[in-house]
């Protein structure tokens, strides 16, 4: 038996799950409104932005969500349904309660996400006219269609599916390019699995795998009012996930691979960015510290923007680390790939050509940072900073 | 009598003060060794960045300001002398005493700075071979080939002169563009007085003004490893300023315009900025959090995209403002000039046009941020983010 199986390509989602997706016209082109539904009423996870101002829609769904239990998930693309007040609140719940009603569940049981634009209404006349359609519309013939539908600025839909011990499958999808950092990165994420598991076991699992993944990624240190991720298990498959099991190892490292390839195809799709940076932060005497100075050079605009210009410009990395408060003091080493380029706080000006010829040949690099005073670690993948990311923000 | 006079143009140095400025070769034209003198020793006093990363140029200044006395400034442009170890505080040595020898004064009393790449030694055989010349070249012919020489990415040098109560001059010149952020901005700045002053009053007086400009600017939230501001006064007018008096009042009020029309200066040539914004935070339960809301706002990237495309997207400030901890709160009130956008965290979106118009018509632009919770303020002063920045740093 092998446990984890990577569907490579044709994702088709876990048993008893189906999708739709329709244009309602929120946002400029393409499908706009996506619908996920499941024959049964499923366990339930959520995980939201740690923004202070969240999204009407996710405060909505938070409600939903206190029953541990959900059926449906409709995703608005195109409008955030941010910052709209009572207004916004009464919108999110119509549009569930409309679809609640079209599939004889409880409202509660109809999630809602959404993504776009902060402060603006919901065309919500619009919105009430297609959902009948995009009720209809429910098919299992795969979730292609559902992906490329909660798209705003990405440049491809973002899907995989894992099939763990040959019984049970694990679908995800997501969307992303901007706004992507600290806490759950800015993005929507929705998993389905046939698995039957408490929901309490399955937000551990979930909240571990997101700690290795959508935590670790940052394109442009923003964060996000909409930040969603939903996990709904059917159980369909009939086959239980118990704590402790190897089932359940399997389980947990394929939801774990997924949720890392989703998490690496945001960055790789970053907005505007041309390369992959893996930044990792070793020796530091926390995990806490490591991942405060990770962080802190992904929020370079300047040592990003070198990057762009493939440009060995470590002494933005040095300006950069003697920000960080309290000081790390001098005894630093820093690499690009294998080169080592600052020894103990001290520049090896003489390695510009050999760094230069690295960023040259390549698009994923590795910047290390050995803060040579403790044992922990911590790694976070970012891209670098273009004109075109300006150019795509200035709206 | 008029208390404070503003030199309008042709700015001329304070009594007994001279200066020069010759080409060694550092940077890629242009003159990049400046030369600051004065005839007799001069109070002395000196503010540097806050980065843990001090460039070289800088811990070998500290040591020398400690006597409190000084008597000469050369500056060195296109090479930050940061991270260069043990050979940069060599270096920085060698030429503070190759021009003290010049001057028979001790070595003690001349001080250093520079700005420029990180991680790279200083040509110091070129700049050695071209001392004689700079030190040769002195005179009171003005000190615009001075604040030219100190320049970097700057489109244009940076003074003004104040002559305060018709019998003290004050001169101040500077230089930033770029990393210009918390503490100080990212600048050399050179203040000359002929008062005669006590460093200690001196000290409290510059730091003072300090905090009303070169404190409230940010271009780039980045902190650089060479800030430093000097101020030097040699008594050459023989009037003293003594704490208290009318005298000591109207020197500090022409202290802090000079300090403040430098800090505009800095950012209205902001690397690649179309505009400048004043962000005001208003009505904070301590100034401190006003500081932090101010300091983030101009720190979002999105943003100050937003603003160079000239489109009213006040959603990226109800985000940035979600991820201040502790929480805000939604009680927030949000202006574009007089338009309020944001009524108690509440999108107003039909004032979507004429927020439009309000930022086509203008390139000064006020933000305001009610956070209806106390009575402090704080304002700073930023630029927007265009593609030009990022590709001016693409190096």
């Amino acid at each position: 038996m092998s446990s984890i199986k990577r569907f490579a390509e044709g994702v088709s989602f876990p048993q008893g799950f189906l999708t739709a997706a329709v244009r309602a016209g929120i946002k400029e082109k393409g499908n706009d409104l996506g619908l996920l539904f499941s024959e049964v009423p499923c366990s339930a996870v959520g995980f939201f932005t740690r923004n202070n101002f969240k999204a009407e829609s996710l405060l909505v769904t938070e409600r939903h969500l206190r029953s541990g239990s959900a059926q449906a998930i409709v995703v608005i693309s195109g409008n955030a349904n941010c910052a709209n007040g009572q207004r916004g609140l009464d919108d999110a719940r119509l549009i569930c309660s409309k679809i609640a009603k079209s599939f004889k569940i409880k409202t509660s049981e109809v999630l809602i996400a959404s993504t776009g634009k902060i402060g603006i209404p919901l065309p919500i006349a619009k919105i009430k006219r297609h959902i009948p359609r995009l009720v209809k519309g429910i098919s299992d013939r795969g979730s292609l269609e559902f992906a490329q539908a909660i798209m705003t600025t990405d440049t491809f839909p973002k899907q995989c599916a894992y099939l763990v011990a040959d019984r049970i499958k694990i679908g995800a999808c997501a969307k992303g390019a901007g706004m992507i950092s600290p806490e759950l990165a800015t993005m929507l994420c929705f998993i389905t699995t046939d698995a039957k598991i408490n929901p309490l076991l399955l937000k551990d699992i979930v909240a571990e795998a997101i700690d290795k993944s959508f935590n670790r990624i940052s394109v442009d240190s923003e964060q996000s009012t909409n930040d969603t991720l939903l996990c709904l298990a059917n159980g369909c498959s009939q086959i239980k996930v118990k704590k402790g099991s190897s089932l359940y190892r399997y389980f947990k490292k394929a939801l774990e691979s997924a949720l890392r390839e989703l998490s690496l195809m945001i960055v790789k799709d970053g907005e505007g960015a041309s390369c992959v940076v893996k930044i990792a932060v070793l020796n530091a005497p926390s995990k806490l510290l490591a991942e405060k100075v990770a962080r802190r050079i992904a929020a370079s605009c300047l040592f990003r923007a070198s990057l762009s210009g493939r440009q060995p410009n470590w002494g933005r990395l040095i300006s950069a680390l003697g920000t960080i408060e309290p000081p790390l003091g001098r005894n630093i080493d820093i690499y690009y790939g294998n080169i080592k380029v600052v020894s103990c706080g001290k520049s090896s000006y003489q390695k510009m050509d050999r760094v230069r010829q690295y960023l040259k040949e390549n698009n994923e690099f590795l910047i290390r940072i050995d803060l040579k005073r403790g044992k922990k670690d911590f790694y976070l993948y970012t891209t670098d900073l273009t004109p075109k990311y300006v150019e795509l923000n200035q709206c």
